[in-house]
């Protein structure tokens, strides 16, 4: 019986979660697996409950689970805490490093019917078919920080950025294994020409491609892979790089595709992995079930596959999905002349209906 | 007689130089003004007549002039000398921090003409006109540097990302002055729920912000900026971050235009200013005659509004380029079905001729 721990964090959190358990709760009666479900607090709403964004209880939860579904985390109303109370500072990135995910894969896929919705011209962003894989618990995110005052009265920030040979194999090797599944094409992602630890990255993926004679290796600068996700989304296949650059690059090819309200994400590398949508919290939409499910339920089919060796689960969950879109229905965010808005419920039904 | 250095650099820069020079000395005929032109090496032109890509020759002529004018610098043939013989890391970034350019500023604006050419749909880039002020001498690309073993035999290799209050309130003040002179808005970029070099930057503008009370300041994370820019960059007035992130977006923010060729920056802050266009040195058509010099010439538009104070030249040099669009008359890069192809020097020539 899989242990599923739901995390449904702030704002729409609390709505679209319910909507993939209705897809995991079809593909259990469909495929006959009983999924056990538990639920925990995090982030504002674990602060607000008992005063920590990552109470101890939700962590032993998280690591006695074999898998985690979380919905979005933050907000307006705890920015303003200390750093370390904060849901992402307090809780999102300590919950990756204690649980050691160290990869965080998000594919931005388009799918054919929201072709209209996505900034770019049809005949650019048409076929495109990538995944990012960013290193998770590793460079800025996770290096010494720290804030003091200098001779002249200013005060100075200082973040630190730090990869190790082994960090950055761990996650090399995982692009390219996943790329061996693909298209077969890995995109390194670095500023070589100007850091140190771009540099040492660079040595590690280039030894590496060596064991993957079959998979194409280029390395690019980060300023131009920004503008080549533009230029030509249909170039890449997997791109590998480290956090702070994979963070904003998960973002602009999310945006590409027309609807990051659709696009999954998995973060892995440890016992248990973690799933989540790739968008955030939108607390000015909370509550009013205009959130889009579709990413969370599409995470719940990633969980399937790469927690449950459920291949077949994974693939009725996109079907569905598909299904769903190609009959017309539609969320606020993603909704298009002649088609058919619905709520957040409405389209998790519509979804656990055709599983 | 003011005093032009050019630095051609390498790739396409010995191309393009000369055309901005040609637009250059037609203002100097139509104003009577005389421009006094030298010239030095830099990059890997300069390492290999010389050994170094920054001579002391070049630097000091650099200190002794009014202005700067770079081509563009770098190629594969010097990607794997030793890091400081680079022409980034040799000369670059040497040359910035020397002269004290603490200030990058590259404007995005969408060319009516060349609407066809963005990636974007029409709907979504018409009307695009943001500049990007990045701070370009401080973080990641200044910070100590590290590569050592750690215990388990492993390689760690490590930068540092630095910022004092000063240098983030010179960048601010800049940036707060410049939108005044546009649509008074600042969007400043970090990532303050992660970095703490990222949340004394946010303290800072929100500090100077309150000068500048008629001027709207917003704080945005860099992940969604990436997004911003490509799902509605008509929201952007003046953009201003830090070094890495500018890095980026500016790339980002120039593709969307459709014409990176087209785009001019402008490195200021110390006594001398220093204008490039905002591509790099496509070593792959250099000596063809096929790169689009019209960044270079807007750099020298640039030079004579912000270096010499002389707005109505550099109108007329923006006036001339837009005419020779609006003639129908492309380089390569921008070439459009039923518009007439023309060579780097054609297109020099025909802006010089209209000026
Ligand atoms: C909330 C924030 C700390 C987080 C990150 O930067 O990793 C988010 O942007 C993400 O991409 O998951
Ligand atoms: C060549 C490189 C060091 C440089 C930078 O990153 O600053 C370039 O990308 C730029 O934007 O001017």
């Amino acid at each position: 019986m899989p242990d599923v721990l739901l995390l449904p964090g702030d704002g729409i959190g609390a709505e679209i979660v319910p909507e993939a358990v209705k897809a995991l709760k079809a593909v259990g009666k469909r495929y006959q697996i009983r999924f056990r479900f538990r639920e925990a607090l995090i982030g504002g709403a674990a602060y607000d409950a008992c005063g920590h964004p990552l109470p101890e209880e939700t962590l032993r939860l998280c690591e006695e689970s074999d898998a985690i579904l979380l919905g979005a985390i933050g907000g307006p109303k705890w920015d303003n805490l200390p750093v370390e109370l904060r849901p992402e500072m307090g809780a999102l990135l300590p919950l990756r490093k204690k649980l050691g995910l160290y990869a965080n894969i998000r594919p931005a896929l388009l799918f054919p019917a929201l072709i209209e919705a996505s900034p770019l011209k049809p005949e650019i962003v048409s076929g495109m078919d990538l995944v990012v894989v960013r290193e998770l618990t590793g460079g800025l995110y996770f290096g010494t920080k720290k804030r003091e005052f200098v001779d002249n009265g200013d005060e100075q920030a200082i973040d630190t950025l730090v990869y190790r040979t082994g960090e950055i194999e761990r996650i090399g090797r995982l692009a390219f294994q996943m790329a061996r599944k693909r298209r077969k094409k890995v995109t390194s992602v670095d500023k070589a020409n100007v850091l140190e630890s771009s540099r040492l990255w660079r040595d590690v993926i280039t030894g590496l491609g060596r064991e993957y004679p079959d998979v194409q290796l280029e390395h690019m600068y980060v300023d131009n892979c920004s503008m080549q996700l533009v230029r030509r989304p249909t170039q890449f296949d997997v791109i590998v790089t480290e956090n702070t650059f994979g963070d904003i690059l998960t973002d602009e090819a999310s945006i590409l595709t027309g609807s990051i309200g659709m696009l999954a994400s998995a973060s892995i590398g440890g016992k248990v992995a973690l799933y989540e949508p790739a968008h955030g919290s939108a607390p000015d939409i909370a509550g009013q079930q205009k959130a889009n499910p579709l990413a969370t339920i599409l995470s719940a089919a990633l969980m399937l596959r790469l927690s449950f060796g459920m291949e077949e689960g994974a693939q009725a969950i996109e079907a569905a999905v598909r299904q769903v879109l190609d009959e017309g229905y539609r969320t606020a965010d993603i909704m298009q002349p002649g088609k058919r808005q619905v709520t957040t419920a409405a389209m998790g039904d519509l979804v656990a209906d055709r599983i």
